[in-house]
């Protein structure tokens, strides 16, 4: 059986979220929260558009992912991101004691992984799925802005 | 000339901030972010009410100031909250870029403070104002919830 669910078919509707952001002017983030195989929460970076630091793909994404569950611990899910969390998001994901985090492309700046006990000990991180093509959006952004 | 603007002040309009959330069962943390001497926001942990663990007093003041500054970014601003900003929203002052955290009762178990490197390197950081009366709220509601 071929099934479509794997890290790369999740990471790839995140794309397209940031794409959505890109399209916008958006720094191209995107993000997508998942239980039990389905799609429960889609989201990208808005904090041109709303004017809030605070409007990262993930914490939208929490709150949303939040919001369909009625319950604010997203156990059993996963969040896919396109850029590594920042250490805000790093925060917000270890309060939200999410199972899984997957990212794309790393972030060597402001990535929470360049500090240690950011995410919760329950989740699981995997990063570099779609690292490439999450890599590429952003460059080409930054490029485009300095033009 | 007697001036009421002290970190005192703003502390004590943080502290009743702090004082709602606990009459409504949240974990009793309040805010004020202040500019030119005014308070342009308050806000207090609603991360019960609204089943969302980032509705944190801290990211909700940030997000009320923008709104009300017209600008993402919080400069000249300062930030009175009653318990030291955890990871998440030392992350979400570091991208406010605001000028003056002050915090009253300290958080050793998930404050900013414990990682290098959270804040904004241009951000300033006071300590311990009315500290004990911030941790003695933040006792007596453990307290009363392990009754």
């Amino acid at each position: 059986m071929i099934t479509p669910y794997t890290d790369d078919y999740f990471m790839k509707q995140a794309f397209l979220e940031a794409e959505k952001a890109l399209e916008t002017g958006e720094i191209p983030v995107g993000a997508v929260v998942v239980s039990k195989n389905q799609i429960i929460a889609r989201s990208h970076n808005l904090t041109e558009r709303l004017t809030d630091v605070t409007a990262h793909a993930e914490v939208q994404a929490i709150t949303a992912a939040a919001n369909y569950l009625g319950g604010k611990y997203l156990k059993g899910c996963t969040l896919y991101v396109t850029l590594e969390p920042c250490v805000m998001c790093g925060g917000a994901l270890y309060w939200s004691q999410i199972d899984k985090v997957v990212y794309g492309a790393s972030d060597e700046k402001r990535g929470a992984g360049k500090h240690k006990g950011i995410y919760h000990p329950k989740t699981t991180l995997v990063s570099g799925i779609l690292e490439n093509e999450c890599a590429e959006l952003m460059r080409s952004f930054f490029q485009s802005k300095r033009k």
